[in-house]
This record gives structure tokens, sequence and C-alpha cells, in this order.
């Protein structure tokens, strides 16, 4: 391919930067041609002309082969993308949330239209996880894939386990610098993790599920007492995604939850605002991929990289399959639940209780867990009690 | 691609592995033809009609589609594979010591006969480096790969440090361990490593350097001491592999040396036989790939994910190019040297000297030195000066 006409959605830091790279480096072949924006009296640094507030002059430009998606709002970004592969345009994203909601129906939509579709961005920054499960870890031959895939909330942890800090002070702190949004929630509560694993799992297995049906506990309910026991037994807490596959082919496992990790392992040495993904083969034991998960660097060099694969025709070929599907998640589970004596607690749902302490506050108890138990049960929502799984 | 059809060379675990995985997994698509081997009687656990002793029965048999080369002797695959390429079969190879000594005329023979020349499986086993370089990190702004690329030496050096231990015994317990080979030289002397950076830097910057043309020095001369420095400083010692390349697009490293990092960093934490490596970028800051660098099951890995890719016609394209360069090493760096009072040492290969330590027994100077004059001073040969690199 020769010339590659891009119409930018969003130019904010990395909007930016992907304009300042492609500007300078002109023989990548690559001229941002629009850039559509929301407020048009905000000072810019690109020529004027380049800027538009109409959606419509980017998607009807039939000079434009490609639209590179970078802007917050899900709802808009939706309609842009299936609009601009509707005329036939590749699409390059960065928005989790709505790849993950509207998986399925976006790679249709690309597939109808002979177009590509790559997100690589969407899914931890610059750490090539997509890619290499579609590209090099294509042989069938995946067991599990589990990581730390949200950099807020790795920050807020590794701050309470450094300086014993409270949540709410971890929590100050990663905003204070950066690390944190000033609305939190689509990280501390795990949401955020569960779109990248769904889409993780698409491209490891072969197999969508929603981010809703995922297992999911966030970090907002975990107590010092929890970091206490953790530190008696050499482990950490880290907020893990995970996938797993069992030999007849079945998904037994999707699930964002706090997790003990072996200090030494790949994931305990993963901390502050990094991500790091273990891919499990059976035959290539363990493979790591670590790296920055989000901000303006990371972002933009993922997608730069998608940018640069779309010169070349790049598309994802989704080798493994596209299937809807639910989780056999009759798999029990070990793990360990604490909460404060005036919670009310039902210990009907393990099925084996191994150890139960009773502390001056607090008790915690430790046994197996059915999943779907677990999912039925209300510990994942309710906000007094530690769920921290083993892994 | 419907069935590919292939000719493996050589039938040891890694051959065995991937001949299981194949004849287990038919829904691959790839079917393991005619086996070569050297000893024909030797048992094996595959049907005896699949064996040949002639390599011509693979090479001229035009219904082979891909020779797998997994043999040990870098002149015996040499002409396998050339010849199974002007043949227009494609090959798979895990020779790295071939790959990096014929490197550009490989290629050419691969251009020229229209068919992929793959071998991920040369350049540290399981994590996928040369496919990350050519696929994904490809858009030209990266600015260094360094890591450490040797599990035997790392091993060693794990060892060495942990347990207090000469690298006499370190190296014994290796062997033992089958983590070192009983010669064990091309590893502690680092030519391993060469081979492996020679072949990284063509695919991360478009530029070849002969294995003997690259800074390099072993770990069989680290003593005890050394460690000592590196544990008061918080310091770690690993064989470190790196090549750099400055603004103007000029390599000005190409190195193999015994490295201080600290204890924190990723390459750091890259312990025992494990590899990691670290990919610098203007944009992405460090990604960092981990994982095993060799044995059974990663060497196998990275072969099937070869073989997969060829279902799908897959090539390396080497869009950074191809060029036969020198290293412009007027560079200076930090060094640390250290040596018994009965080695003549002539410190004009200093640039500048920040430290001279004189103890007991042995003495160092920490300064600069450029490069060049490293190159040609004497102090990469002599085996009773220890020569570490500050990162």
């Amino acid at each position: 391919m020769g010339q590659l006409n891009i119409g930018l959605f969003g130019f904010g830091v990395v909007g930016e930067g992907i304009y300042n790279v492609l500007s300078q480096k002109q023989d990548l072949g690559c001229n941002i041609q629009k850039i559509a924006i929301k407020h048009p009296d905000k000072k810019r640094n690109a020529p004027q002309a380049l800027f538009t507030t109409e959606a419509e002059e980017i998607l009807n430009d039939p000079n434009i082969d490609l639209v590179v998606e970078l802007i917050d709002d899900p709802h808009a970004a939706l309609s842009i993308v299936s609009e601009a592969m509707k005329k036939g345009k590749s699409v390059v994203s960065a928005n989790k949330k709505m790849i993950a909601e509207n998986h399925l129906k976006l790679i249709e939509l690309s597939v109808a239209n002979g177009v590509s579709f790559l997100y690589e961005a969407a899914v931890c920054g610059s750490v090539p996880i997509i890619r290499n499960l579609e590209e090099y870890f294509d042989n069938d031959l995946l067991t599990y894939v589990q990581g730390i895939v949200n950099g807020s909330t790795n920050y807020i942890l590794s701050k309470m386990k450094n300086e014993n800090a409270s949540y709410d002070l971890a929590l100050a702190d990663a905003q204070k610098n950066g690390f944190a949004e000033s609305d939190p929630s689509l990280d501390v509560e795990g949401m955020d993790a569960a779109y990248k694993i769904s889409i993780i799992t698409l491209h490891a297995f072969g197999k969508h599920v929603f981010a809703d049906n995922i297992l999911r506990k966030g970090i907002t309910s975990l107590q010092e007492k929890d970091f206490q026991y953790a530190k008696e037994k050499e482990l950490v807490i880290k907020l893990v995604a995970k996938s797993c596959l069992n030999k007849q082919g079945k998904l037994t496992r999707v699930s964002v939850l706090p997790t003990f990790i072996e200090k030494s392992d790949a994931l305990g040495l993963t901390n502050n605002e990094y991500n790091g993904i273990l891919i499990g083969s059976s035959l290539a034991d363990e493979q790591f991929l670590y790296g920055k998960g989000a901000g303006r660097y990371p972002t933009s060099s993922a997608v730069l990289s998608d940018i640069s694969a779309l010169k070349y025709g790049y598309k994802y070929e989704y080798k493994k399959g596209l299937q809807t599907i639910g989780i056999a998640a009759e798999q029990p589970a070990k793990f360990y639940i604490s909460f404060e004596h005036d919670v009310e607690f039902d210990d009907a749902v393990f099925e084996v209780i191994e150890e139960h302490y009773v502390g001056k506050d607090r008790e915690y108890i430790i046994g197996t867990i059915n999943y779907n138990k677990l999912q039925q049960s209300n510990l994942l929502q309710d906000d007094r009690i530690s769920v921290i799984s083993f892994n």
C-alpha cells in the first residue's frame, strides 16, 4: 500500500502524540488528513485547517482509508466506528468498553465490509498481547491467560502493601499522581479489567464472554488485615484477570478477582502502574509480557503499531473461532473470605472449610467454593466482605 | 494453504516433541512426511517407515513444502537449509550459529526462491522476540534492545550470587541440572549470546553485525570479589546482550558483557535459566518479554509457532532493511575492571578514572572507556581481568 490517509477522532494526549510522530516521520507514509474534535475553541498544536467538529467530514471522505478512534465516549465511538467500517474504512480503536460490549458485532461488520479492525491499544497499552495471541500463540495449545491488566488498581495495591496505606489514602495518592481517574469506579470495581479479559479471551480461545458475565470483584473491600494475612504468608494481593480453558476446549473460568500471588512470581513482581500477562501453553510453560499498560506513550505506541500494520493490510484472523459462550463454572477453587463480626455471613457457600480464624474485630474463612455458587452469592457485591482467590 | 507436508531433520527431544504434537493434533493440518536422522539403529518413538538417513529423500521430494531443521551441526544445517530453499521449500530452523554467520546470504536465498525462512526458536526459545520486532515493533522508533538471552550463564550467575558459589562450582551444578552443556564454552564465553544479539539486531534495526565483531566478554573471569562489590552497591551481575541505535540511525553499540543491573530492574529479576528482553522505543518506554529461553518445551513451542505461521504463508519482511554495517564505536561508557595485583594492567585504556580501589589481593578501577579502545585492548581476552559494564 502507498500512502495511508487517516481521519483521527480525538486530539487528547494520545491523538496529539500520534499526530506528532506521523508528521515528523514522513517516510512512514501515513498522512493525517482530518481531525474530528468536540470543542473547536481549544488551543491545539496543529494547523487549524486539519480540525473539524463534523464527524461526517471524515466519514464521507472517500480519500480517507483509515479511521483512528481515540475518544472517551463509548456510545459515540460505536457509532463512528460502525459508520466508518460501513463506508469501507479500516479502524484502529483504543476503546475497550465499546469493543468488549460489541465485539462480535464489530468483527462481523469488519468482515462484511472487508476492512481491518485493530485495537491493540485497548488492552494493556504497549504490551502486545492481542497481536501475540493472534499471531504467535495461535496454535491452539493455550491453557490460560492471566494477568494484571489495570495499572490504576495495581498502583493502589502496591501502595497499600508497601506503605500499609488504607485504600482511601492509596486511591488519593494514585489520583494525585495521574494513575487513577477522578471517577475511579470502572478501575477499582474491576470493570476495566473485565472488558480487557473479555477481549483477551476471544483472541486466546475464540470465545466471547460479556464482561457482565465475568466473575468479578474489585479492590474496594480489601482491608489492612487482608494485607497482613498476605504478608505473614509471604504473598501479595493483586487484582488478577484470568481466563482458563480445559482439555475439552471449554472455558472453566473467566474472572477478575483480588488474588494471592507468590511474591517472587512474575505477577508478584509486577508493581505500581505496570501491567503483566502470563500466557500458559501446554508446550511452552509460561510466557510473560510486561510493560506499561496505559498512559500517553504506551497507548500511542500501540496505536502506531496498529497503523503501521495496516500499511501492510494486516487483519486479525480470529483463527480460533468466534463463539459466544457460557462458562462451565462447576469448578471448585480455594478462596479466602474476611469480614467483621457484625456482618451476617452464611458459610454454606463453602464446599469445604479448611480454616476459620476469629480475631478481635475481623474473622476469615479459607475453603473451597464453586464458581457458580460464588457468582450467585452476594459475596461479590457486598463491600463489607473481602474475597481473595488463591491462584 | 491446505495440508502442510513437513520434512524434519533431527529427532532429539525437540524433534520428537514436534512430531508428537503434530500427530496428535491432526486438525492443525501439518503432516510430518519424513524424518532424516544420523543413526538409524537408535530406538525411536515413531513408525520406522518415517525415518531415513538420506537427506536427499526429503530435499528431492516435491511433495514436501517445509523443512524443519533441528540438528546440532551448523555446517550440515547450512547445506540442508540452503538446498531446501533452492528446491522451493520453506524452512524453519533453530540453529542460531548457522543463521547469525550466514544471515544475509540465507535471506537472499529465501527471497530469490520465494520461500519463507523462519527461526524464532533460534533466539530465546519461546520468547517471541523476532516476531515482535518484525511485526509489532516495526515502526522504526526503537532505540535499543537489551536482554539476558542465554539461560546457562544466567543460571550460573544466579547460583554464584545466591550461594556465594565459585564459577567452577556453579558451572558444575548447571551441568548436573541440565542447564549447561558438557562443553559450555559457547555459552560461558558469550558467543551464544553474540549470535542471538546479531540476529536480534537485524530484526530490530535492519543492520547485520557479525558475531565476531561484537564487543564480547563472557563470565569466566568473574570473581567472588566482583559479586561482593555488586552486593554492596545493591546491584546484580548479569550477562547482558545489548544493541543500541542513535538518533542518526547508526548503531552505537552491539555488545555481550557482564553488566551491573539494579536488583529491582526487570533484568535484575530475570533469574536462573530464564531469559528476559527489554525493548526500548522512543514512544513506548520499555517493553519486557520474559520466558524460558531454551529446553524442550520452549523450543518446541517456538518451532510450532513458526510452522503454524507458515500455514498462512507468513514471511519475515525485513521492513527495516538489510544492511551490513560497522559500529560507530567512539562512544564512551562506564566500566568496572578488576584484577589481582600481579596482573600488569595499563590504565591508559581509561578516558577518565573515577575510582581506584586497592585491596588485599585484588584491585578495581571504575571509569570511562571508549568502546573502540576496549575492543582493541586485551581486556576482553584476558581471563585474569574482570570487565563489567554499568548499564
